[in-house]
């Protein structure tokens, strides 16, 4: 598929407003009757444009079911962020890191299930806005890794790299939305004992 | 569902040797067409019973899949007993514990894909065999931390339960088979690095 769908494209300010209006109907189309089921000639009926006219547009339907879920992604990112800004230590940052993943994963899934089964989908296929994503996971963990070892917290004898890669194949299953909806159940437990866990294997 | 199925009955000789005959062929029959698109009629049929005779023995497909599931699961089971049951150090427990079993389940994944979608769906719908599993998982978890603790080689301020637990749900994404498969390309690391954070976490 077209990795570069995401990027600006040299087309005027109208075609920008049209690939919007598409991602906005097919967000609420996509959110009431699901990904899987719907086809390009569904979505262009309800939206009331030519299948063809959207294929000017958007390569494919994946094209458009991965521009959702970066948007998706991206609204997960902001509590993620959110929730760490202000975390007083390298531990919290970790802590907090685990509860916020966990819990937006659960709410999409709770609340706007059909858009978490695009997220399914994307992270069972690996698509491309999933990938980043992962990437910019591992960059967090890394991160408060390099904090939490400056501060003197964390030990510094693992090379770096061994732990954040064991730290994120720890919290993947519940950043995956392939993986998170067999693991709703121990969401709370986890978000607790996980990072508990961890910490322990991080101290000095 | 009837969750005394594997149990024995009050049934004579000749109805077990049924029993086998049914598992049998309903494991080379989902074994080739899979669990899911096959019906109690395609079974019977394949089979040369009728519909009506299978359901003696069994009371849904369900319980068919599930006896297979068991099966399954038990040679799972041998192979982490096995791996295990030599190992000189808790540690040492720990690491081939990881390694057998998610090797375990990514073998059944590459070499009988059909009977591994049966557990993926058995995984998915927790059925009791899966339950039991899991269980079973748990209690070697526990008498792993119990050996280690005893011969000093972990730390044992953290209440049992809950570093058993911790433990449990970092190795649940490769014992559960709905989600090894979205792990599959990682197993290798996993079973390093995963029980090689658990180590550093136990350390007295």
């Amino acid at each position: 598929m077209n990795e570069n769908m995401n990027t600006p494209s040299t087309r005027g300010p109208l075609d920008h407003d049209v690939r919007d209006q598409v991602i906005n109907a097919a967000t609420k189309h996509f959110g009431h009757y699901g990904y899987e089921k719907t086809t390009v000639s569904d979505l262009a009926k309800a939206i009331g444009f030519s299948k063809a006219y959207i294929y000017k547009f958007f390569d494919s339907k994946q094209a458009i079911g991965e521009v959702i879920c970066s948007n998706r992604l991206a609204m997960i990112m902001a509590i993620v962020d959110a929730a760490i800004a202000e975390a007083p230590t390298a531990s919290e940052k970790l802590r907090r890191l685990f509860r916020s993943i966990s819990e937006a994963g659960s709410d999409l899934f709770f609340h706007d299930r059909k858009l978490y089964d695009i997220a399914a989908v994307a992270s069972r296929d690996q698509w491309p806005s999933v990938k980043a994503h992962e990437v910019r996971i591992r960059a967090i963990i890394q991160q408060i890794l390099l904090d939490g070892r400056e501060a003197g917290e964390f030990e510094r004898k693992t090379p770096l790299d061994e732990t954040t890669n064991a730290i994120f194949l720890v919290i993947r299953p519940y950043v995956n939305s392939a993986q998170l909806q067999y693991n709703l159940d121990t969401v709370p437990e986890a978000a607790v004992h996980l990072p508990a866990l961890i910490l322990r294997s991080l101290a000095p």
